[in-house]
């Protein structure tokens, strides 16, 4: 039997490609998102009291997945990409249903003119994704004090220095009234090392780039240290609008 | 849009019914419950290393509202049942996706014949509860050390101090070799006053009876004291189960 389950809101971060965004919530702590609910699930009403908890939980789906199909062992990255575990010992979005869970700390309610909006923190979820709930994290219950992490127990380390080119340092002073926090967000984001683990063996320098904001990033990295080469402000010209659609 | 989801697994657990079910996790320790998976789902590589997390989240549907409905405010028990908090700010089942989250302990993996079977420790599900996806339990992203838990913000303390009548007693020790941790969780689920938030003004001695595994069970309350009258084996007939299926 299916379930058909409606999505009551979005969210919107910069995160805009599966590649360097976080693997798990609270990595890059200095990015924020917002939650925007569908007409209709985000009523004043519906946040009534929620400015008493620190914390949320989301579950959302990864929509990116849908329809890709899963698989009963998966790679996790934590493990160097060789290792093999079951799917339901791994957080991957391959799953049997493409569910996700993450915890954030809870910023800001707008509740402006109707339907609220939740800004947040930590999320490592993809711009545009569906939100399925939103539920109050609740200590005494979501933290049980004697859980053991497996493979996952200590957050991973950052493992790549981070520093920037002068064309890269020039931009992010230009550019620091409105965007303050571009340059902690670039090192905390990069400071994961995106790049996927059969990449990481190499000792020769590569190249990389990325979608963040309303930002494209390029960075080189070799052995522990990445440098970011540029920043610029993505085009969206109206041909790549119309691509975007084709 | 609509994204159709199909359960991966079932639950068993001794809640037959939604009266005395815990409204959290963890509040009925010494039940334990099971997870087996429909075919297809579990095949054991699925559950490869899921032996070194000591926790799970369930991610489960609220099966039996299905269809209910929501409204934008709900009142929690644990306030009382007359302050109205929104549906976001609550754990409530009643909620535009009917999707529940729960932490339980992994207490044994079953890879039998075919589909694997989890055994789980304070679970707060229903039995024939389906289930849509399980993770490992990961504490540096899912305990964030800073959570504050709102109006939930410490475990509910067991309001009614539990004991036995002769009758019950009797039934306990003639059943202890079959079932010796019967009175403890009678106890355990009793004690957090399993009544709803108004009748537990009443001076009143009141009864009311559940089916707990395969019991039925009748207790009396009076002030902050419950009195375990009866305990005994339900009847399942031939009627019973046809009348099931009418």
């Amino acid at each position: 039997m299916n379930y058909p389950l409606e999505p009551i809101a979005v969210i919107n971060s910069p995160f805009r490609e599966k590649f360097a965004t976080p693997r798990q919530p609270g990595l890059a702590p200095s990015v924020t998102a917002t939650i925007s609910f569908y007409p209709g699930y985000g009523v004043p009403e519906t946040v009534r009291g929620l400015e008493d908890f620190s914390h949320l939980w989301l579950i959302f789906l990864f929509h990116q997945n849908w329809q890709q199909g899963w698989q009963p062992t998966v790679r996790p990255p934590r493990l160097g990409g060789n290792r093999r575990v079951g799917v339901y010992a791994s957080r991957s979005p391959f799953r049997p249903n493409p569910v996700g869970l993450s915890a954030v700390k809870l910023l800001e309610i707008d509740r402006g003119k109707g339907e609220v909006r939740l800004r947040v923190q930590g999320a490592d979820l993809i711009d545009g994704t569906p939100i399925l709930d939103i539920k109050p994290y609740i200590p005494y219950g979501d933290s049980p004090p004697q859980a053991r992490g497996g493979f996952a127990e200590q957050p991973p380390e950052p493992v790549l220095t981070v520093d920037f080119s002068a064309a890269a340092t020039l931009f992010l002073q230009q550019h620091r009234v409105r965007e303050p926090d571009l340059e902690r967000q670039i090192r905390e984001v990069l400071s994961q090392d995106p790049r996927p683990a059969y990449r990481r063996q190499s000792a020769e320098q590569q190249e990389y780039g990325m979608n963040f904001a309303d930002y494209n990033i390029r960075w080189a990295v070799k052995a522990q240290q990445a440098t970011v080469l540029e920043i610029k402000p993505v085009q969206i010209s109206a041909s790549s609008i119309a691509a975007a659609h084709d």
